[in-house]
């Protein structure tokens, strides 16, 4: 690209930085921002910014947070009876979405992945099993992703709290809802055989 | 969406603004954002801001600039006997990327359409023929898109400056280089033909 202003070049370098924005993508949206007024400009700006100077992780939980303490460690009706461990906070949100979890979290911040280097003591499991130490906590749920790394921390996790009086449980796999059998992929046809559920009238 | 930050759900409102950056995608680009040290996050929101409050249009061209005079306007190989007149910054840099126009350039900042509400005084073509009265121009080249909006553009550009003793040209149309014949559409292979060009061994 042939640059004529070194201000544009600058923002357009720095918008290509962004997972799946190329160069191309990055100069559209410089025009599209220098067609908006200043105060919008500057109020994404500024969104931006604060992402790294003022959100914090939860104390309690290490879900992002606007405050010491996250919205769901903060609300009462919240039971620390269920923990649900997740990856990162985006699963948080996508399971808060299906109001079908009244528990609390445990963000473990990643997965455990020998092959890039992330180890136990990368993620906040360490501070998991302190928090389990000082509350009532029944059941953890392990809510990770169905690959290698979700499933290496997932053995990780269940060998280092199996001595402790606690149930631990993970997420069906299965067919998906309004999925269709044909279309189903072997291994997870076969673990929802494997893991049929009795079916109540 | 469920957010349990409002510091996060502010960043993706702001950031899925963009087009063609859904709210999914913002969250990708948020959390991207998280995982990257403060300095670099920093230098982005800059570059945003900088977009509006330090670039200016060239007293000359219009053309977007870090200075009074644009980089084309101040480079003193380049001649004013040709203008090449173009719809915005962005097909500016990418005729200078060709490397094949040694000429300068007058952005209009937009194309005439009356559908839109956008008249002649909404673009910048007053100022181009004050430019042109004070200039020793030759010959002006109209590179605006062959669509309806860049057609009237044309037309209302070649009426207004008819009655000078200027060569008025546009860039030629036809088949894409590499472009196979069978998949050209009719108007693209007619205009083609209408307009072919001598064949020189």
């Amino acid at each position: 690209m042939q640059f004529t202003s070194g201000i544009v070049e600058q923002a357009v370098e720095a918008l290509s930085s962004f997972p799946g924005i190329g160069k191309r993508t990055a100069l559209r949206l410089v025009m599209y921002l220098l067609k908006r007024p200043e105060m919008e400009v500057a109020h994404l700006a500024d969104s931006i910014l604060q992402l790294k100077t003022e959100l914090q992780l939860c104390e309690i939980c290490y879900n992002v947070s606007d405050a010491v303490l996250c919205n769901v460690c903060k609300n009462p009706n919240r039971t620390e009876e269920v923990i649900c461990v997740v990856e990162d906070f985006s699963d948080l949100m996508a399971i808060e979405a299906t109001a079908q979890f009244k528990g609390k979290y445990h963000v473990l911040g990643g997965l455990l992945s020998p092959m890039d280097g992330v180890g136990p003591d990368d993620l906040t499991i360490g501070k998991l099993i302190e928090r389990l130490d000082n509350s009532n906590t029944k059941e953890v749920l392990m809510a990770l992703s169905a690959n290698v790394e979700g499933d290496t921390t997932m053995f990780y996790l269940a060998k280092k709290l199996q001595s402790r009086p606690l149930i631990i449980t993970c997420i069906a796999r299965g067919i998906s809802v309004g999925g269709e059998i044909e279309y189903a992929d072997e291994i997870t046809l076969g673990r929802s055989i494997a893991q049929r559920t009795e079916y109540v009238v």
